[in-house]
């Protein structure tokens, strides 16, 4: 098989054990002779697939009594609406931090009253911003942790007088986290946590069943809670590729071990850019940086050179490290999966490049 | 490899190569050193995937100019609420052939008046009921063509006066449709035409844009159709299975051949039951019956026998073939894939029972 360095923002590198066994199933599921994408959602074999899934979701974030794990189809814009819908009575507070924040935002208009507290447009999101004085009569108040366009993360849990609702698909299990600080926090699998197809949804019970307007059934978090889930067939292959995933994230030390890989992966590169190279420079303000996602372009007397480095560097094994069109350059991103092998081989790239 | 007869109800049994072309990719994708679920979804693999799923879609189907085909998240349940959101303005009409046609009639109620214009309610959904005069005045009519619960179809394409609107979750590609005579077509995917994880949806776009009310823009199909399925991360693995299933179909010489193969299915079973048996008897009314789900009970004089039939089919290899609670006895699911020789091992158990 090619050996390639995978830095795709999402959909993105997963571990290779759990590739390999969510292969295995596909072909034959336990031994049972049927794939397990042929068997029933309500048989004994996806149940116990399902509860293990949650059960490490529970274990791997310290998840406290009082909050459910849902895994529900059409990706984190799904969840736009539908927190809005089931949370939003008149009015909330969003923190502006990248373009997916102002799509959470703009979706919660159509339920009530938006207030954008915090916002780093003026920079193009190169920093994020200082969320300073919560109001205290908004239902909820919304961010984004990670902003992978940007390179920009919060990585820390705030402090809110208000419920607190994260959208936290791009660094959901990169670190531990309080998740008592939280009313809810979601997120597609895509990054950290499995392939694309489920959405993660953790929802303090509490929350719940404040709204007076009728709410369609598939977008009422509580029927989800009451069916575990199962209400309609869930993405079963999505969910037992994400349980593989967790194992794995489980057999590495869980969140502690990740947040230290995940540092060591990004130290290794944001010091090669900010004490070593002449060439690259990084694009997020330092103090925002991401561990997810590190942007770089390249300096002022080296522009035009991009397409020279991206095809030496594609040579070399690495995959998807074109910046998003709306920041330019390069990104590598650094998901849980991705080896500190793969980060020194692009630095090597870079550092050949450069001489 | 076990081996088994797969007669599931959905998820259920697949083409066997579908099964193993994709878990292949899943392994090594078109050899690039990635897997399926590594890739971007904006790359040029995977647009190639998604393009030629829509154009099998397209050739398979013959569907006209003027339609879109869409694949997204949520299940055909999240339809059910997400169609009214963008058809019903006023009143629409509902056949209730079934829980999952009253399922979905309840979710239209909360953007309009529905009028269930037939009915089979009277006797546990054990027929279809006859759709009379359609109302002039409603925005759509919406059937439900295949009850996998009872075994009961309406396998043929009625005119109507108002746009049709079709959920085809357990028979599409079953048999050459004319989609020109519906408005649109939908359903999940974990039938005849791929895994659990995305819905179907093939609309019209003259359809589209009357209502008057704000769509949040996960549940706009033009947001979809703009986008062809991309406005979000797709379900990646679940459409590259689908193109492996519709190749399968293509393959297999297409609707045509589909049909073909399930009517000689259907005829095996149901002539078991109707012209042989004296101890299993058919519970669908003969006019309705399904070419899908094939639903048997014991009769009177062997009731109480079920437990070990279960037991004795269980060891020859069936799978699947429990009852959905509400109808009791036995089903057996004859999708698709299913091979005419699952269907004589099953007919060749009952009959060795029997005597």
């Amino acid at each position: 098989m090619k050996q390639v360095h995978n830095f795709n923002a999402g959909p993105c590198i997963l571990p290779r054990v759990a590739i390999e066994n969510t292969a295995q199933a596909l072909l034959d599921l336990n031994g049972s002779g049927l794939s397990l994408i042929e068997i029933s959602h309500r048989s004994k074999d996806f149940e116990a697939i399902n509860n293990e899934c949650i059960a490490l979701w529970k274990e791997l974030l310290g998840i406290p009594e009082g909050y459910h794990v849902l895994f529900l189809g059409g990706g984190a814009s799904l969840q736009f609406c539908m927190l809005a819908y089931n949370l939003l009575s008149t009015k909330a507070a969003y923190v502006e931090s990248g373009v997916w924040a102002k799509k959470a935002a703009k979706e919660a208009k159509l339920f009530g009253e938006v207030k954008v507290i915090a916002s780093s447009s003026d920079k193009n999101f190169s920093y994020y911003p200082a969320i300073g004085d919560i109001p205290q009569d908004v239902d909820y108040l919304h961010i984004t942790t990670n902003n992978t366009i940007y390179g920009t993360e919060l990585r820390r849990d705030i402090d809110s007088p208000v419920p607190l609702v994260a959208d936290m698909s791009s660094d959901i299990m990169s670190r531990p986290v309080d998740v008592s600080k939280y009313a809810m926090i979601y997120g597609g699998a895509q990054k950290n946590v499995g392939p694309a197809g489920v959405a993660f949804v953790i929802v303090k019970e509490a929350l719940l069943g404040k709204v007076q307007r009728q709410i369609p059934t598939m977008l009422d978090y509580r029927t989800h809670i009451a069916e575990k889930s199962l209400f309609n067939t869930p993405p079963v292959f999505a969910i037992y590729a994400m349980r593989e995933t967790l194992r794995w994230i489980k057999a590495q030390g869980g969140l502690q071990a990740m947040a230290e890989l995940n540092q060591k992966k990004a130290d290794l590169l944001y010091s090669y850019l900010d004490n070593e190279s002449k060439m690259f420079v990084g694009t997020a303000d330092k103090a925002s940086r991401s561990l997810m996602n590190i942007c770089f372009v390249m300096t002022e007397q080296h522009k035009g050179k991009e397409e020279e480095f991206m095809n030496v560097a594609k040579a070399a094994g690495m995959v998807g490290i074109k910046g998003h069109r709306s920041v330019g350059g390069f990104r590598a991103s650094t998901y849980n999966a991705l080896p500190l092998s793969s980060v020194q081989a692009l630095v090597d790239c870079m550092r050949k490049f450069e001489q």
